[in-house]
């Protein structure tokens, strides 16, 4: 259903430059998507480790608010998941880091990266990195939503910003662990609502919530809204994978779910306008499957995860990570999605 | 160093009436504590169960708002653990179900159990019950938290009342999985603020932190505030027992710790005046540690665990859950723990 533009992969680990030369760029993924200056900014997670030595490990860390390199005796860590580095007393390092870097287009297809204008890891609860950030447009500043990762977990904290040059840290807004946050663009009913998605729990799943505002800083009023479907492609996770749509029918929400294999695809749902705590339709099947090679295999094979998109008139342009490795585009007719979604 | 009253336990699941005769009172424990109306008031955690049939399995479900029983075949469950009926999809459901209970006291020795005022689980998100209440008195009402559990996780909610009688519903203040939830007893600094305990994390531990509010229901710039000690008597998961005290160095918070064989000790830590992010002070060894037999043996053994305490004077009266089964009491001075508080 979704159109993939024939250019993709868009953007590749090879068209980044490292924020420091000690590092190299393993995968450029999962952006953040809006418009901004007349162009389509993309707000890119870019991931990096250390180069590495033969027989040694090195790995990054954060050390007072600065990205340093640990270099570990390889013998003494498990590195059959790549991702990560564990411990004899089963502690784990990880072994990339990632932060976000812009970049700018002017037909939505052709993007300069500006490694330049990144934003790194620079507090405690981000010592591992900073992860999948999504954009808000709302009352004229840029809202961004990302996961903070650290030894105390995956929180989720905010940052504001009128031109992606200067930010302000508005702080965590969640407490581990949670991911997938997005903020809608608008109030409703004079209250502030995001979408997001608590990742690990005794009893619960990793599902989608809603929680209110005020103020965007602080929330309350934790709603439950959206379940995974057992046995089905969104059978294990689901989560937010950008911004809710306005759309006639109410508010569209594109998410990612997976399934016991880790394949991740995108699907929708639907949320009524004025109580957005109420799915009134989801998609059966998703809109989109990895298929492509590059989102097939990469770093992590089998994923399609987006953070956002583009309205463009009745057309949806989504951005979005391949593999943990690669940024993709390709678009949609809204009325595409409406059609399968099932009321 | 707590001086146990010689009357322990003070309350016995014996004392209680059921809400309803088809369930039987197993645990009467936990309780939030507060001054009202002159007396002692405990708002106690009791777990009941339906009374068992042979060879069927009846377990508490909440239907429609009201606590209903379903009865299974006990051969389809795993109950080795007499907490959960586990399925064979690995689906539990909890065999017990909590709901709150008012006890009130002259003396703080002798308590008048009131099995009528209680309240019930009656949401979808306390579907398993509600634990472990904690009481704030600000602003002239009595602010109760407290872990709604269900399918979808352990949330910390919130209620106030002015009379323990009517009880006004304030959302659910944190998303799953969070414990341990108290409110501080007086603004600082403008804000007011809450310790809490995220129960679940990929990479963190139960550990205790901090969020502020403007209204006490939307919280938000969450922190990290104490960690468990590796190898020590709370060196597993720690969590807030009971409302901040406040002593002229600072913030006096009882907390409970768990060891690896999950025996549960209450010790304290000081947090500063202004800046109650900031541990200044903490215990190395508990205040107290499960002696009595009431509080090694019964529904879960070697626990003492405590939701508040009383301050009168120089001395800090401690109500707690002994073993998951009993309220016991008893009471420290509270120059006895700054003197071995560690800064």
């Amino acid at each position: 259903m979704v159109y993939r533009y024939s250019e993709s992969p868009l953007i590749c680990p090879e068209d980044i430059r490292p924020f420091d030369d000690r590092f190299e760029v393993i995968g450029v993924f999962n952006p953040g998507v809006t418009e901004c200056e007349g162009k389509i900014l993309l707000l890119m997670r870019v991931a990096v480790r250390p180069k590495q030595r033969e027989g040694y490990l090195s790995v990054p860390v954060l050390h007072d608010g600065k990205i340093e390199i640990m270099t570990l005796d390889k013998a003494d860590y498990d590195c059959s998941d790549s991702r990560f580095a564990v411990a004899q007393d089963g502690s784990r390092l990880l072994t990339s880091m990632s932060y976000f870097v812009v970049a700018l287009s002017e037909d939505g297809i052709t993007f300069r990266v500006d490694s330049e204008r990144c934003i790194l890891p620079s507090e405690d609860l981000e010592a591992y990195g900073i992860e999948d950030p999504r954009i808000t447009y709302l009352d004229g500043q840029y809202y961004i939503t990302y996961s903070a990762v650290s030894e105390y977990g995956i929180c989720a904290a905010l940052k504001r910003t009128r031109d992606f040059k200067m930010y302000e840290r508005m702080g965590v807004i969640l407490h581990p662990d949670n991911k997938d946050v997005a903020i809608f663009p608008e109030k409703i009913g004079g209250k502030y609502y995001m979408l997001h998605r608590p990742s690990t729990s005794e009893f619960g799943k990793p599902e989608i919530w809603i929680a209110e505002s005020d103020n965007l800083t602080q929330w309350g009023n934790h709603r439950h809204v959206a379940g995974v479907r057992s046995q089905s492609w969104d059978g294990v996770r689901i989560g937010s994978s950008g911004v809710p749509i306005r759309v006639p029918e109410g508010w569209l929400v594109v998410y990612h779910g997976a399934d016991a294999d880790d394949t991740y695809c995108l699907g929708a749902f639907l949320l009524d306008a004025e109580e957005p705590w109420r799915v009134i339709g989801r998609t059966d099947e998703p809109i989109m499957r990895p298929e492509l090679p590059c989102e097939r295999e990469g770093f992590f094979s089998n994923v399609v995860f987006a953070c956002g998109g583009i309205v463009a008139g009745d057309t949806l342009r989504i951005y979005y990570g391949a593999t943990d490795k690669f940024i993709c585009g390709g678009e949609v007719k809204i009325k595409d999605i409406m059609e399968v979604m099932k009321r």
